[in-house]
């Protein structure tokens, strides 16, 4: 079976194809600059790598496109689109849609009534999901939730101090993010110390950036709320704030409540509070040239995951592995010993050297820590495949 | 020098008054149903209790009434209201007036500039404070602010990842409340454990709840940010909420963002979740009697504490002092209890008999826990009245 996964952004479309017999990485491409006039494709099959500029006014040709490169006679890796059993969407917040589930018009529904929750993320989901319905209607289209792997959150955690009425109305719970990403950790960690009973906690680090408590392998707890705005800053939005704060900030700024919170979602986060740049890459250059702006913006990001960090440390009681995940957690060499300074009383002890030295997936802790901390470059895509491929084969 | 330290309700009045040479309490009292046809107004002096009936249409009445009868011939400890050298107040939030401030028209305009933060007590606070002004002018009126003891909290801390132009301008940053009860923590553990230099987790829990990262005798992080509704559930508050569930919120109750915000500061919080009350003696009851939503209340109360716990742990690296404090800190037993469970890994152990048989300040750690457990019976009124009598010395 043969699953493509796709990731959208606005103007954009990743994809990665699997060939889930041994899941197997077949393929990988993308479209840049959908909607302009002229729109770059490429493919990655193998060794080679195409490039060619195409045009693309929206996502379904943007994929008419990609699956013309797939199967190109002398190039592709497919004799025909027929060939992929599926499309599958790490799709954000579906509200009542839950889980993984096949997109039909009640899944685009439940997705559209979060759009206010997941302005960045499910209006662009949404009209690529319908365009697609369209052009290619005999291609199952499936979306795998990123809410899905942290349902087993207790409620005591689930819940916001609010009427329960309100959770059970109007969806208004911690449903939390990044589940693939974190569901990949979580089973990656239990292959990699042979042990499927244990507490990790895992940092998800990078465009965007949440942690996750981890026990037995299911979600306890998870940094991001509601909406993906909570928990941690983000490249470009705030992260946890005080509602309280919003008449203020209307005020102030002379703008309505859509006004404010689109600010706090792309005005806010690294780059609003260093001022020039939301990459951290950027930031740890301009700190080591004395941009006290910049250095400020990488102490908030650092302090804020130790918050989590800490915050699930007492959750679950202590914690056997530390995993960081994400452009961030796999790159960061100076951010993961920043978030880890300071514990050894708590019993984590990161080996500088190691920390330094490592390249890819490896443990990066001390002889002497009681927490294994590990890299562990998460593989979102591979997740959503096989969630694609599991609900193929259900129905 | 006696200090009179005042503490506003929107329609009560209490009051402590203080012979600073010895910090002697000299009396307690006051008024309730202020603004209605009759009012109670009530006086402790020594051992004996007095109540009568008054007029009191407003705070100043009820504060002359008090001076009355304090001053009467044959039951009061004044010989006349000349004696009481300022009214102090606990006052929460003054934005750019910082710290301990004579009451003037600039600190009144600056604690309005607040109103929308903090709506539930500084307009009780500023009109109260205005008519004393008027009624009392041979009276000095000093704000002492709730911000105070915070304004150490370093910059990573203090800044949400919002435009640094945001907290330096329109004064969006955390600011932290409850500094009063959280000054006296500080002091006191100090004094109880010989050790000035040391790490304490100060959780002041009661009507209104937050948790503080003391190290040094000094504030470093709390779980009130910019407004007294965030951190932890209050009795009626929400505490930590997403702002991005907002315009849902609004849509599905119908109705604004102001009545929104309301809603989160009255309708929510332990008495919201519960839906019956926000006492947590009245939930510890009905949770036994098996209410569910009583016992969801006093778990996601329990849960964010035990949050903020964990994250100032991490921040401080350690804990050297773990304290309780506020009605519920003082006399909970099994929320204490459940806010220590299952952190023996982690070095905080509590002795069940003695958290069970504590009345008032003592120990209740096991001997075995490296972090030591205190109640610590606050006093903020004699941190006001003691902030109080330095202001007036100085000027």
């Amino acid at each position: 079976m043969k699953v493509l996964i796709a990731n959208l952004g606005s103007t954009s479309f990743k994809y990665r194809l699997f060939d889930m017999d041994g899941e197997r990485q077949l393929a990988r491409g993308g479209v840049e600059r959908i909607g302009a006039e002229q729109s770059s494709a490429f493919v990655e099959i193998g060794d080679s790598r195409r490039e060619i500029t195409i045009e693309a006014p929206n996502h379904a040709a943007a994929v008419e496109q990609c699956l013309a490169q797939l199967t190109d006679p002398s190039e592709g890796c497919l004799a025909s689109a027929d060939e992929v059993s599926a499309i599958g969407f790490k799709a954000v917040h579906g509200g009542r849609a839950r889980g993984v589930r096949r997109v039909d018009s009640d899944v685009l529904a439940a997705m559209e009534e979060m759009a206010t929750v997941a302005p960045a993320h499910n209006p662009p989901y949404t009209a690529a999901m319908r365009q697609l319905q369209e052009a290619l209607p005999h291609i199952p289209l499936v979306a795998a939730f990123e809410t899905g792997f942290h349902e087993t959150i207790p409620p005591r955690l689930k819940h916001y101090a609010i009427p329960t009425e309100w959770a059970e109305e109007f969806g208004i719970k911690r449903w939390g993010f990044h589940g693939a990403s974190h569901r990949y950790v979580a089973g990656r960690t239990a292959e990699l110390t042979g042990n499927t009973e244990q507490r990790v906690i895992s940092c998800h680090l990078g465009g965007s950036s949440s942690v996750c408590a981890i026990r037995n392998g299911e979600s306890v707890a998870t940094s991001m709320g509601m909406s993906p705005q909570s928990g941690p800053p983000q490249n470009n939005r705030a992260g946890d704030f005080d509602p309280f704060a919003l008449p203020l900030l209307m005020e102030r700024t002379g703008t309505t409540l859509e006004g404010a919170l689109g600010l706090l979602a792309s005005q806010c986060g690294l780059k609003g509070l260093s001022g020039t740049s939301g990459d951290v890459r950027d930031l740890a250059t301009a700190a080591d040239a004395g941009d006290e702006r910049a250095k400020l913006a990488l102490d908030v990001f650092t302090t804020s995951v130790r918050h989590y960090l800490g915050a699930y440390l007492v959750e679950l009681g202590g914690v056997d592995v530390l995993a960081f995940a994400g452009g961030i957690g796999e790159n960061g060499t100076r951010i993961r010993s920043a978030i880890c300074s300071g514990l050894s009383e708590l019993g984590i002890v990161l080996d500088e050297e190691k920390n330094a030295a490592a390249t890819g997936e490896g443990a990066i802790h001390a002889a002497e820590s009681k927490t294994q901390i590990w890299i562990v470059p998460t593989n979102e895509e591979l997740v959503v495949a096989r969630q694609t491929r599991d609900l193929l084969e259900q129905s």
